[in-house]
């Protein structure tokens, strides 16, 4: 499928469960919209934190049509929103416009999606994939570097590569600087404050066999996570796995690095 | 000298001349300043435009201190100051405390000295250089992607490489994406819309010998150009030639990418 259709089925309601998997040569985008007032502060969190927080599309107040995507509408592309108020989530909805505001500001931001795509054709196995399972998140003990309201943990993604595969998978996501690039820890947990690996704070936990080693991406997790924590009145995201699936190929995006 | 002595003497009034070739191992910066209601767009316009508008730091509204060269003042440690008010040239100033506003935002953007130094140690030679010259600068037929108010062409700074040497050159640059980077353009200058190559726009014209050819580099001047001709009521920039040196290493900075 062309994510054209994806994105219109999701729009008409004839699709709205995860996008994991789904037009697979394509890159997927995580979603933070804030209202205006903050999205300076945001914008600027996210070029100071550029290994959490790659920023591929800001949709400006007043539009709402991405420039990946000509066509869509990132009020109803994506299969579902979590809406926070002052912290809280208040709602989840499957279509944005009875609360659109002209105000908003959309961030779209990279997704470890087109790295795996990538580690799997160049052969690394992915075990949370293997086993149908969401990636295992952590809360680190790393900082982010502040901007305005928003400041916080990182947040990184583990996956156990095989002993022997680690420097490919290091030179493999490096290829991906706008797209988390490559590890920020490889090896024990402990060394960023992960107490037990086996209890992750997001996702799932996948074993870590004889043989592998725990190698940990900065997550996209991490500025959603600031910017709901940041106590400003509204943030919505799109819902963890409810991607927004862009039209530029992921072989496009490792290209224009 | 360290960045810090100069950046006294520079504040107390001890030296008010060109940067260039001084403190040659750190970093230099232009300098963008605007309101604080511009800054978002600007922010935005610089990563839209990351190769002509490289942003190596963010001084927020109300701060002075660059994170880059702790202790400074970025009102009063550059050695000379342009200050625009609707696109016109108002003043020239040594000082910005007397008008400074407590909503300025500042932006240091990421200049080609720093590039130039890696290619005199690689052994590449640049005429402007042995020439005395400042470097060529044409505004070419590019369009920079448009954010809020500020759009218009790139500028490109030219400098005449020798044959052999033009692969060299773009490798070693390409190692500082967040200083420029790689070249726009190699070769004829007619194809980026420069019909007299022997008349730039700014700077001064260095002869391209046989043996050799003109290479084209995005340059700090776009983003000045665009702010200053956006028609916004304020922006302040440095005088040319006159950066701001931080106390970052050339070297370092090549690491961090």
């Amino acid at each position: 499928m062309h994510p054209k259709e994806l994105r219109e089925k999701v729009r008409n309601g004839e699709f709205n469960g995860h996008t994991s998997g789904m037009c697979s040569d394509y890159v997927q985008a995580n979603l933070v919209i804030v209202p205006q007032k903050y999205a300076f502060d945001f914008l600027l969190f996210a070029i100071r934190n550029p290994k959490s927080c790659p920023i591929i599309d800001v949709i400006e107040a007043g539009e709402i049509e991405s420039a990946l995507a000509p066509g869509s509408d990132i009020r109803r592309d994506i299969p579902q929103y979590y809406v926070y108020e002052n912290g809280h989530l208040k709602e989840k909805l499957r279509d944005l416009s009875p609360i659109w505001k002209d105000d908003f500001v959309s961030f779209l931001i990279g997704c470890s999606f087109t790295f795996e795509n990538q580690l799997l054709k160049e052969n690394v196995s992915l075990k949370h994939i293997e086993q149908n399972k969401n990636v295992a998140m952590y809360i680190t003990n790393m900082k982010t570097k502040q901007a305005g309201p928003f400041s916080g943990p990182v947040v990184v993604s583990m996956r156990p590569i095989k002993n022997e595969l680690v420097q490919k998978a290091i030179d493999v996501t490096a290829q991906f600087p706008n797209m988390h690039g490559a590890p920020v820890h490889v090896g024990s947990p402990a060394d960023i404050g992960i107490q037990e690996v086996s209890k992750p704070d997001f996702g799932e936990y996948v074993e870590v066999d004889e043989g592998e080693t725990p190698v940990f991406w900065a997550c996209g997790v991490t500025p959603q996570s600031v910017a709901i924590h940041s106590k400003i009145p509204y943030v919505i995201t799109h819902a963890p796995g409810h991607m927004f699936v862009t039209d530029l190929k992921n072989d496009d995006f490792l290209k224009q690095q």
